[in-house]
C-alpha cells in the first residue's frame, strides 16, 4: 500500500489570510518552522528546517484562526508544489496545538 | 515534544554507489519517486513525488544492496539538504521492501 504520512511540528509562520480556490473551496498556506533533534546512525544531531503547508475545507477556515508563531503539529502528506515545480508542501489534514 | 516522522512509500531511481563521509561513515543516496490518491477536504486527488533520500550508517551498507527500481517504504526525518538550502531531503532510518 502506498504510504505518504508526514508529521511535523513547529511554528506557524507568514499564515497567511484565508482565500478560496475558483471552485470555492477555503485554502489557507503558512510555514512551519521545524527545528529538533534527530538520531541518524546513532549520532544525535541538529535538524531545522522550514516548509510550505497548505490547507484545503474545513480544516483551513479552522486553521486560519491560529495565533502567528503557535506552536502545532501537523500531520498530512508531502506533494509537489505544481506539476513543474520540484519543491515539496505539506498539504495538512489534521493539526494539534502543541505546549511550548 | 517535537515531531518529524514521515513515512513514505515508492520506487527507488538514481541509487548511487555507497561512498563514505570525511568521518568514513557509509553514505548512500538515491530518489524516491512516489505515486499516490491521498484524501483532502474529503476529495481525492493524485499526488506525485519525486524526493531525495539519503541514507548514513549500518543502514546505508544494508540499502546499498537494493534493486533499483525496488519498491521500498521509506521511514525517516525531513532536513534541509545543506544550510544554505531552502530544499529538502527524506533521511532514512528504517527501510522496508514492498509488493508491487
Amino acid at each position: 500500500m502506498s504510504r505518504n504520512d508526514v508529521t511535523l511540528s513547529g511554528v506557524v509562520t507568514e499564515l497567511e489570510p484565508l482565500r478560496y480556490t475558483p471552485a470555492g473551496i477555503p485554502l489557507l498556506t503558512f510555514r512551519l518552522t521545524h527545528q529538533s533533534r534527530q538520531v541518524e546512525a546513532s549520532q544525535e544531531r541538529s535538524v531545522s528546517l522550514d516548509l510550505p503547508v497548505m490547507v484545503l475545507g474545513d480544516l483551513a477556515r479552522e486553521m486560519a484562526g491560529l495565533t502567528p508563531e503557535s506552536n502545532v503539529a501537523v500531520r498530512g502528506f508531502l506533494a509537489r508544489r505544481s506539476l513543474k515545480s520540484l519543491s515539496v508542501v505539506l498539504h495538512a489534514t489534521a493539526y494539534k496545538l502543541e505546549m511550548e
